[in-house]
């Protein structure tokens, strides 16, 4: 045997299917603004901004959203159980913090937050969020239905082990989409079903469109498995659970809807995946919940096998889940403060959105859906065909040229629409509503300032053309 | 279009490569022990023992070992950093550890725990796994090199998903094997190419063994995309990091005897995982790193765009990881403190192990390897040809039919060699050393008696045929 000094891993020996996937919100933007952001430190005179305002990703705390107290009180007594048995812990932590961490960890047999937990998550915790869903939709959910995940993401790919078998089955998936649901679906091997949301109608889903992508894709041979709706829209913003900006909307899951409409479990297969990320803005926490009904037994045997291959989900998202599924109470100590917390949040949330989304829709040539929830506005750019061609001579597609100058001309960094596979032909960015609200008036001015010396170069530069073909 | 009532996933048209994984520590052992503690419960002169025993899994904190203090103290203060504004926490934290959570939550951008971090984890804390491992090994690591993981299950998902391409990719693994590793070549549509371990010698590797077996795999058309080392062996005990109860042996990594050696970068691809789960017992909190060399930037791309499809790990078990590699230090105040609760860990593992060691030895027909290290032994079983009869007359293997009958008559939950992949027509138990010091003799008495009268039986019934047969 010769002894070979090549290199086993190199990017033509990959798995071909990673190679293909992209991942827009932590793609070239990013990096770009990361390396502007060392050349600030180094050399600031270079840049014409001092720091870059990150719009790219739902990362809230990250842009200075301060976290509820009462979650991280419970946290750090469930690390710290010792704390509980001391007298200076009562000056620390609210009565209803050290209620609710003994509460947790007395419901965990070694009474104790470290070892592995049953691989759908501690059991009395299953049951919180299991309560918690009947409480929100008035029909039943149970413990047995709820699985505790590292966050919403890996209760997706999860699933889509579970569902594709080849590239001949198709999940249908909506466009412009959140980009991890077609990186899954390809890195599974099967193979994506797009169906259209329509941006003149909110984007809405119209069911013809639906049907039209599920029979065309039945045409091509494709077992559909599976249709996924994300709600809140990402990146386009429809109604969401728990950070709903318009006054006559509210979230309704698809089990209350089927059930009110006498669809039982024989009838109808459901997963639901929910996350303190993005309503509580713990992101980094990773905790999330998976519910299944309509769903047999022999099959739901198969899902915790999957999931007992990762041994369990972080505890420390196991709780914060668990907290934000049962938050305080009227009545408790921590209530007032809970709610006022809150309350903050969700209206700074939705004053910065109307700044941003009142902004976006004064520039020339663009117009933006107004936000109904969640945290991004996905505004549609129609730029001078002199922009597009300038893009395209850059070997760019408009957007990201767009979000590149962008960049480079005021530190905001937004993602190209492209990353969410928009309508073809249409040009689009995703900003996020997070930066602070002392930041955003001079965000918005630079933004005003960019976009206007940049329609004037390209309407310029078209005019110049159009002088010269006269 | 008609509506098909059908259930859309059941386990006939879920896929076939789910259906095949087996995860034996979490399989039919455990399912069937839960299942007698709830009997216990309801209905306790049923059964002949007052709890079951959990030997199955590496889940120390579960079996009543403490955390480490100053882990505890320091997760506590990150996730309510406002403790750290207040006089009285000087009394309930060590001020190494109040020293130590600042200077965690300083090198965070929003000096928070709540955002997404870089998807390979905070900088800073993969500096500091870096350092350590530089320390360890006497070679530099770099923070570039380093992607934090939640566990090093995650890590392994991973890499099988950047390497495999179809099922003529093979992963060389050992037998006996964790089946996480087999599962997962599975599930990423590999083929698996089994090398065997060495019982006689310790479980050990035998470098013909391994080249016998990537020439086979490479006449079968295979290539072979990676070999995989684990290190303690799981199953069988070989020696490990932090956990070292053989008194001749030591822990050396991959890294330092290649560099040793003067294999370099360019020579040799390694990825090295570890985590806090079996050496610090925090498996629950999903902690871990991954340190990839030799890897070119371009592949490292590839591997980046993987892990921000998760968008980060978990941040407390990322806390942790950098804790373990980087303990309180000779002068630091919680040094002894940290160092005490250490060794009793270490040498209370180390009394049980032997106390278990010697008890299988012991035991009539048995064979038991000395542990070197982790949390397990892997004893073999001469059973006799009657009981084996037996076994097959029910339609399990024998290692089965020993695992079932013992936690019947004993309420000792322990998993069958097969689970593991041990060598045809041998017969094992895999049996953790991790329950409690005060409960291991009663449990040693009860597996004394219950092997005998088990041997008995089957000696018998070997003697009633026999004397038929005449």
């Amino acid at each position: 045997m010769s002894y070979n000094k090549a290199p086993s891993i190199t990017a033509e020996t990959i798995n071909p299917r990673v190679k293909i996937i992209r991942y827009a919100p932590c793609g070239e933007i990013v990096k770009h603004a990361a390396r502007l952001e060392q050349e600030i430190e180094e050399n600031p005179a270079s840049i014409p901004f001092q720091e870059i305002i990150y719009c790219n990703l739902g990362n809230p705390q990250v842009l200075g959203q301060p976290p509820l107290t009462f979650f991280r009180e419970v946290l750090s007594l469930c690390d710290n159980p010792a704390l509980m048995d001391r007298d200076e812990a009562r000056a620390l932590f609210s009565p209803c913090s050290i209620r609710r961490a003994r509460r947790i960890l007395n419901s965990i047999p070694s009474k104790d937050t470290g070892g592995y937990t049953d691989c759908r998550g501690i059991k009395c915790l299953r049951q919180v969020v299991a309560d918690g869903i009947t409480a929100r939709d008035g029909f039943p959910s149970t413990a047995d239905d709820i699985f505790l995940t590292d966050g919403a993401t890996s209760a997706i790919n999860l699933m889509m082990q579970i569902l594709i078998r080849s590239h001949e089955d198709g999940i249908l998936s909506p466009l412009p989409e959140y980009p991890l649901y077609s990186a899954s679906i390809i890195l599974h091997g099967g193979t994506m079903v797009p169906y259209n949301l329509t941006e003149d109608n909110g984007w809405g889903l119209e069911i013809f469109e639906v049907k039209r992508c599920l029979e065309e894709a039945r045409s091509a041979g494709l077992t559909v498995r599976a249709m996924v709706v994300i709600n809140p829209g990402n990146p386009t913003g429809q109604v969401y659970q728990e950070n709903i900006y318009a006054e006559n909307k509210k979230f309704h899951s698809f089990k209350k809807v089927a059930r009110s409409l006498a669809y039982d479990e024989n009838d109808l297969t459901l997963v639901s995946l929910h996350s303190v990320s993005m309503s509580y803005g713990e992101s980094g926490r990773r905790g999330g919940y998976m519910e299944v009904s309509g769903v047999a037994a022999n099959v739901k045997d198969q899902i915790y096998k999957v999931a007992s291959l990762t041994l369990c989900p972080n505890i420390a998202g196991q709780i914060l889940v668990s907290l934000a599924m049962d938050p305080p109470k009227l009545g408790d100590e921590s209530f007032e403060s809970f709610d006022k917390e809150k309350e903050q949040i969700r209206s700074s949330f939705c004053k910065r959105a109307k700044t941003l989304e009142k902004a976006f829709s004064g520039l020339e040539g663009v117009t933006c859906n107004k936000l109904e929830g969640a945290l991004y506005l996905f505004p549609r750019l129609h730029l001078p065909s002199a922009a597009i061609r300038a893009a395209d001579f850059e070997g760019v597609s408009p957007d990201i040229f767009y979000a590149h100058r962008l960049l480079d001309a005021t530190g905001i960094a937004v993602v190209p629409g492209s990353g969410f596979h928009q309508a073809s032909g249409t040009i689009h960015i995703r900003c996020t509503i997070l930066p602070d609200e002392r930041k955003i008036e001079a965000m918005v001015a630079r933004l005003r300032a960019f976009h206007k010396a940049f329609m004037n170069e390209f309407r310029g530069s078209q005019q110049v053309m159009n002088d010269l073909r006269r």
